[in-house]
């Protein structure tokens, strides 16, 4: 018998709590019913003002003890809880958004390579196109390894305008010619809507660097081919922003997206970038695209890139991308992230060496 | 008589949003009653059985459209709000929380001197006591602009263990002396609670560093002593972390508290830290504490002294912390950073240069 | 007599000093050649096979007691001096970069108004064009407060592509109408090079905004318009990599060019960034170019409007930029940031009753 | 014979690297023989003063073309090279420093368990402490699984003091009747030197938490006792000041330090923590340090936990540190990042799962 003014009270809260349920799924219902209308009307979801209304109202009307600041906060709530259940039952759900526990998006080249499979993808080569032999180089190191896709950059996004950008549609050339040597696919970075179409003939995989991860011209431009992107993570960008950033180039048209990890900006100077290794679980979780991890720009440094290769594959990555340079100390961007052939080597029976079960 | 279904349907949501705030606030009137039988009993509000519980039953009983997530984050935010209510209104609000528009904290020195009125006070000194020589040139120089607080630092907390330590008590013997002389105050860096009865009897001000910002077993033995205490913020603490860690002192026993904003690590590698100089307003509409900009550490050079100076007055903090030594590039510490004698005169004249009306 | 030996020593220390010093400046002398022979050829000064080299033949002939390490780091930093030296002697030192305390790019709009000399510069307006009523209203205020500049966003990059996008150029003929009327210029954010042409129609001032800040296609497009352009910070970018951003515009002919600061992203959660106040003196330090602080993007929040804008006058800045809205709680983006017109209006006396002497 | 005024002054280049190259050695063989006598009185190495006249009298003599900066620059990194050497020298290295490939201090505990050889460590337990029966079931389930080190926290260092701050010297007893019970060794946090001696009766590996990272004064008291210490990186530490805090205890006279990662502070919210997986082959090569992941603290959420331990022993750690509790929801800490017992089976079981050849 003791506690009980307290059970009595508890009887009362759990009573006013089902009352609470059932206001709150009529509420829902109701405004399931106006998202309806509002849909055939073609009117977004959204209305600000009558949100301001009702909230005053709630105001005019509120006696305590909450606040006017806790009604209003928890009604917020309320409203943005309703709002999405109008947008998912309007199917606006975002479509790079995983929906089931095995939903996932396998991108299949033209020659069959297939990225997000069950198989672990290794994209290398180097940082930019300098020369043919250089290229020719490092595709029959990366051939011998089974490498099926190659680096061909020929636009380079740099701090400087002093700086070396890049071959140009010359470059493009050079890629295109060595990868169709080894039967390599090419993946090379764009980075204006103009390039598009000129691209469009020379690569099988274009790319998104971080820098223009949040250039909706670029995305949207890109959602209109027929190659997969790879989209990178801006070293600023939180991993909602590079969610939708992905979703740019979905709702454009072209799902075949390809997320890439490459490390974040903070305080730590003993790494170029901070890898941020937690992104790929969560990005596979939340999305149903590859996640590759871009071993070379976010250490930016070579001697770490067996661990962090190694640590990619069993993290649960589709894949990862290195740079490899025939002779990095002289290579025109990156040389000190770059690997040489017999660290690139290395690096790949590191990685073979660790089996997932 | 257009939109005649819709009105129809927004009527009905606004009956039902008050009939939910009828209910709310009928569950928090209940609510804290169960609080007031808690604070008798001396339990804790928080009863995260009871919660889980609760939300296992709503789960049960919801049969949308509300998804059981989003009925138990609706729940959840109730939840909050009714816990904050209770925490209301047993007066267990933070100490060091500003509940008025104009509540202050002034703090007074024995000498009279008070900080958090409306005066713009300067602490100044060098970084660490070296000498005699070096303390007593660089307190005439105070002393001739007017500052009463002199830095005594006889403890530096310095990264390495083979670095200069400071002069320990002897350092604070120096302080004290050349104090004296001038009438000025002193406040020096404590590092452990050990050290709180022997240095009670040479400072005027205790100095918390950001390295000890949430040493509990420190902040509490400040609880417990005469002096006002410095409390700097870490590099690396949010806001809501610095005013917990006061609330350690202030619920130790002692309300004079001076916060301190430092600067926090970013990516930025021109300054030391960052100047976060956001936190000064913030700091002082969350609590009633007087907030002073430290324009050394945060810089970590001494060429933007003067516009910070300036910065820091105009944004409304209640002084500023910088460091003097009559020869910075031969200081044991903190040689970049550290005003010379003649910069500190042309940085009290900018600061004097500046009017708030 | 005593210390001898030491003495001794340092003379030889001396000495070896002198000479090396001699041999330095022979090597620049030399390399000065080289660079001027280059220069005539159009090839590079960096050349990084001849850099391999002589550390090779330099790691072949020493014998310690340095460490080879140690000997390739020091003439890393020789080679590293000589190529800046060569670069300076070319003249292809940054166009941006202060050359003398006194040097400032002045701008002056078609009306007269001047950003950069002494004035503090007020931009404002509404975060989008909504409607010409919206517009309408905030002009007559800004109007009132001789605010000589007017925000006419009418492309949005947002996050997500199912937010608002903005009117497009329908906005911009909003915004060029009402700022007719009142006499105002107008800046608007471009997204895309292929927006310059139709743009440069309506606009006064371009702006960049943080998402594009290293988009090198819009950048150089931007060097060859004649408006004015806004560069704003990225919250992921370096003051370094502002600076080159700038660079871009200026190398491509443009030399009107407009830094913004508006915070970096940090763990602090009570901003939406951190306003990164010290980055206002290194950037006047560093460049030539007029620095504003955007108020509203940094907080992210109205309530320290006041403060941050007193802030930005005393630390020098050459103005600020604020959002201002009819409306906020109802305003299609930055709800939470934007002023209303009385909050304008107090902004407008707190940063007037700041007088730097 | 082209190009021959160019190999011509690229000849003299060479000559005058040579000539440098001698120079250099020879100041560093005179500036060896002051160290030595420096070491012998007694005083220390760096002399800025004589540094600052060094500089002034190169000033003087400097005749261009390299400016004084370019000069003084060069010097500087002269005289650091010529410091290291002397303190190399005397053998005032690290001592938690890696000196050799193959060399890694090995911990073995009373029982004969080792941390730090080849195999993969398991530390886990519950946040805190909270009664018998629920360390009881924790202890049970992961004795099960092999895993001989378990946490047994008492004190809890807490953002608010109203926060549960561990159950104190009886938690200590609970921890260690049922770590005797399992034959398993209890790590326990110390907050303060004076908890040290208590401690030492029942706990097996002291363990320094993020917030005391840098208390000089508990980490010298920890180089004093027999056990191991745990010394866990801050949040907003580097790695170099991490490894600094670890020699405090190494030079205090504790040897048996394990490093724990933990994550970093950054802008990402969809961890609690960034965790810098790259931090451990980095510690690693620095030091000779067993090193440790904590995949609780880093995510601040279960369901990653898998990912990130398979991540956790592929890039080469030592082990990993997991937070398990019977009623994670029920928890007083902690709440979201715990696993149940049966998550920590499928734990174990992915880290089994993962095989490194």
């Amino acid at each position: 018998m003791s506690n009980h003014p307290m059970d009595d009270l508890r009887g009362q809260i759990d009573e006013i709590n089902m009352q609470i349920l059932k206001l709150l799924n009529q509420r829902a219902e109701t405004a399931s019913q106006i998202g309806r209308i509002q849909q055939e009307l073609g009117t977004t979801f959204y209305d600000p003002v009558r949100e301001s209304e009702m909230l005053q109202e709630l105001e005019k009307a509120n006696n305590g003890p909450f606040s006017n600041e806790t009604i209003k906060a928890l009604f917020k709530e309320i409203f943005r809880a309703t709002l999405a259940l109008e947008e998912t039952e309007a199917r606006q759900k975002i479509i790079v958004q995983r929906k089931t526990a095995d939903e996932k998006t396998v991108i299949t080249l033209p020659d069959g390579t297939q990225i997000g499979n069950s198989a672990f993808t290794v994209i290398a080569g180097s940082c930019a196109v300098e020369s043919a032999e250089q290229m020719e180089e490092v595709a029959a190191a990366l051939s011998e390894r089974g490498v099926r896709i190659m680096r061909g950059m020929a636009f380079k996004p740099r701090t400087s305008p002093y700086d070396f950008q890049g071959l140009g549609e010359p470059g493009l050339q050079i890629a295109r010619q060595v990868a169709n040597k080894y039967s390599m696919a090419v993946t090379s970075e764009v980075l204006d809507p103009s390039q598009v179409p000129m691209m469009s003939d020379y690569v099988d995989i274009f790319w998104v660097g971080a820098r223009n991860m949040q250039n909706a011209h670029l995305l949207r431009a890109l959602g209109k081919v027929q190659q997969p992107v790879i989209l990178k993570r801006s070293f600023g960008a939180s991993l909602k922003e590079l969610i939708y950033a992905a979703e740019y180039i979905a709702y454009s048209g072209n799902p075949n997206i390809i997320l890439m990890e490459r490390g974040v900006r903070t305080f730590e100077t003993w790494t170029r970038n901070t890898l941020d290794i937690s992104a790929v679980p969560l990005l596979k979780m939340e999305t149903h695209l590859p996640v590759i991890v871009d071993i070379s720009h976010s250490a930016g440094r070579r001697d770490i890139a067996q661990p962090l290769g190694k640590a990619a594959k069993a993290v649960g990555a589709d894949g990862l991308m290195v740079e490899v340079h025939p002779n990095p100390p002289v290579a025109m961007s990156d040389a000190k992230q770059q690997l040489t052939i017999p660290e690139f080597h290395a690096l790949m029976d590191a990685i073979e060496g660790v089996t997932i079960n």
